[in-house]
């Protein structure tokens, strides 16, 4: 198969439940709401060695929040409810309630919520109001008086979308990853938790070293192609990216991996776009590119 | 005492000893150390709330980095030495091992060293090299090879250096303190944890809900001025903000504190500089306004 | 009238006829396409004294350009179309043809159409071929070959639509004048052509020195308000700016004043919004703040 | 000859005198000084179709700038002094006369110094100040009071430093430019007046056609490389790009190409090294690589 002259791997994706989390963070200016959402889901790539898989959804103009101010949507997931419910305790109060100008609000529609009771640390001064219809709490704080939900919603999402970028050099891998994480960042429901949206290693289950569960997967290393057996890089691949893409529906993944290999095969020397899976023997969800390109 | 004729209130900033790590982030370019740098140093305002308190020291230019790059130096605190190594190896591992283009080296010259052992990662292909003077790891991946040294200084350095800025209004109060943070973000050896480094909401010990261990400082609410008894907001004031500072040493944290003071009252409409204290009853440090200043 | 609790006053912008081309340009990121766009449309505030007047209409995404590539559309205005013929070729041909990775397109579905013919650059070798529909010229250059459409459309447009933003300090008003140009980026067809979208200064027909056509307009100077008559600066403003618009039709304009002010309201310590007119004697077109507004 | 393993041509580039001035322009922070920098300087990438050749030399500290606030040091050249006089004018005019919260102060050691007296404007109401041991004029807008030195020295400087990156690929030689332009921003006393600091074509002199003085070089095309006879385009490169550097002295160029290609060489696939000259037929100024990089 081939879109735009750049080969697509007739393989597919293979991703997990996970439950998952959607706030709407608003401030004075879009630069305010950004720079919180980004202290809010950092250390925040993969549940494997941070406390959430967390990262920005989308940006949102005035007519598309609570409050009318310019914001953006993050999401925080995790495997566990209480591991959301801590998660969200921490990551808003300590990153969000104590940042200038900033409000947030719930932002997914979901049957099960968890209370974040943020308003307690008012010691009586909050109180109760109405913010584009919803129900707020006003706490006094230095800089003015901070506004939230208390309810946030969670639901089952998926983790681990993804798609792979064979490149016939580094740089230009990086600039097709770029430009996917920054189509995907169009995709509402989804995120691209890994450092600005980007996975740089591969990895295969076990080790030589017994201590180790995962290691680097030496067929998918270009400097290693012509010293293992078995390498799975391609004559003329010298750099390889990975987009990871968590999302709120198997639809929203569907749409941002579609979006993002569109964004990627744009660029110039792209050799191959692939997907990486298990067989079918872990994941809940098969992500056939076939399909997801409609080709 | 007046500062480019605002009111430097004649008081200090109480601070506490911390464990702190440095950290420098190279990458191909300056937005990728950036992003990396942000990732790993993310969920890290408070150790009240978060893993850790992590922030951006500097930005490095080519002729500062080991490998010549464009980098980025970024320090990860924690009170406890076993914290810090917990961090380390999360936030490196997980946040710049993972991402596009980077390296990692030491950015401490500390007697005591932390062993960060991601080289095994490398399941047998891991090879050592020498970068810049230092021995250091390199480890086949998906992108390339990945560069990293493997121990990291840690030595004891001083969290919670302070001031506050109290304007007319809150933008300007705000415009402010984003100038504060941008001049010390110049000062080696420092950080500013919070959200933007940025702190909106002050507290007090304790509340009166029982189950509460600290609560809003209503002295120090605008909004509650006229409300409360013995409200700190002097008239005319309708915005505050605070700037926290962690440092390697004292001298850097003070350095930090009088180059940002300095930049806030260049900004229209700043009305007065304090810090914050408990009296000289709970921190090692003390930073008098007076003598940071040279008043 | 009110808007958001800030007095909107009842009264006008006036506008003026001014011939608009809108040039959509594309490239390997929205990094180069905007760099590109700031380039071309640099030097072109006023025409007054900049030989255009000529800002950044919208960022389009990769589904909006005829190329599938990221993109920034940009409008250049002139009163006389010699004069945007001359801008277009001096604009396109040494800020964009030069550029790296860049493409582009006409962006205005008008009748009358400008030949800008830079493909003579190709000595020959220069070659035609189609993309996304359109006739365009390949040109064999250093980085590879730049592709350009040889006509670009002119029309009638607007050109000075506008309004004021009064606040309590100057620092309110430069962040609600942020928001509102930020806002007005979204609209398409529609340019805010001052530095930042931006206007600080503003004018009186003649002065006292005879050789000089315009002067500050001291009644709307807050540092003159207590020492001329007739201050129109009301009691308690300390900084007003100025928005200007140019667009490509009457509703264009109308509705980027709309979601301007909109923005502008939300932002704290905001106290009045306002409009410039020359009592209806100058300008061919009146925009009604009460109708903008539907107030 | 060799740099971190990329073949440096054994060649010159030739450059030319020009005039140049050079302007501080301060802002309440970094945002808008840069915002009016890149307004004050753009459409000015070659006299050859701008109205003059400027660009941003370096951002500047509060401890660097006469009114202690941020700021951004600007070049603007001409081939004549009459042509620099009215480019200041205008585009000082303009561009930062109108541009929210800057102030502008001359940044150049020179004995000519050419009257802007923008102070007029004031019509009466303008004054004089002291502001960091110069004397200004303040004169009062609708924002509150601007800024501004009369006079602003101009002296002979060099235009048309210059290297040129060969890589392997387009997005590679992207990157590197991209480097190069970021690294000569430190240097001061140098522009890259060209988009984003990048040229992406090549020309010569003369053409196939009568009524075009210069026209593509087909010899430096990579498109063009198997079809033309003789092209300097090595095998293997697929992308080339150029970095023209302005200058106050030739010292300051000269430092500004060395730390411009050190940086460039850093970037994975970059191939070779070069600079351009007309053989030393038209330029005064000859920039061996050789000297240039201490080979």
């Amino acid at each position: 198969m081939k879109l735009e002259g750049v080969e697509i791997e007739d393989t597919f994706a293979e991703a997990f439940p996970i439950k998952v989390a959607r706030v709407l963070i608003t401030a004075v200016n879009e630069k305010w709401a950004m720079e919180t959402a980004r202290e809010a889901t950092g250390f925040g790539t993969s549940v494997i060695g941070c406390p959430a898989e967390a990262g920005i959804d989308r940006v949102l103009t005035g007519d598309e929040t609570p409050d009318g101010r310019p914001g953006v949507a993050i999401m925080i997931c995790h495997f566990k409810k209480d591991g959301i419910k801590e998660q969200l305790l921490g990551r808003l109060g300590q990153c969000v309630f104590t940042a200038p100008t900033t409000a947030m609000f719930n932002g997914l529609d979901a049957e099960e919520k968890l209370p974040i009771k943020l308003h307690f640390f008012g010691d009586g001064f909050e109180y109760e109001k109405e913010v584009g219809g919803r129900k707020v709490w006003g706490i006094p704080m230095m800089e003015g008086d901070f506004i939230c939900e208390e309810e946030y919603g969670v639901k089952p999402g998926v983790a681990g979308g993804n798609f792979f970028i064979l490149a016939k050099d580094q740089m230009s891998a990086l600039i097709a990853a770029e430009n996917s994480v920054a189509a995907v960042r169009q995709v509402e429901g989804t995120i691209t938790p890994f450092t600005g949206g980007i996975v740089a290693s591969g990895s295969k289950v076990g080790s030589k070293y017994k201590f180790m569960h995962a290691s680097t997967n030496e067929k998918f290393c270009p400097t290693l192609r012509d010293k293992v057996e078995g390498s799975q890089i391609p004559e003329g691949v010298n750099g390889v990216y990975e987009i990871v893409i968590n999302g709120v529906s198997e639809e929203a993944v569907k749409k941002a991996m579609r979006i993002g290999i569109k964004a990627a095969v744009k660029v110039p020397d792209i050799v191959k776009i692939s997907a990486g899976n298990f067989e079918g023997k872990l994941g809940k969800y098969q992500f056939q590119l076939r399909d997801v390109l409609g080709l």
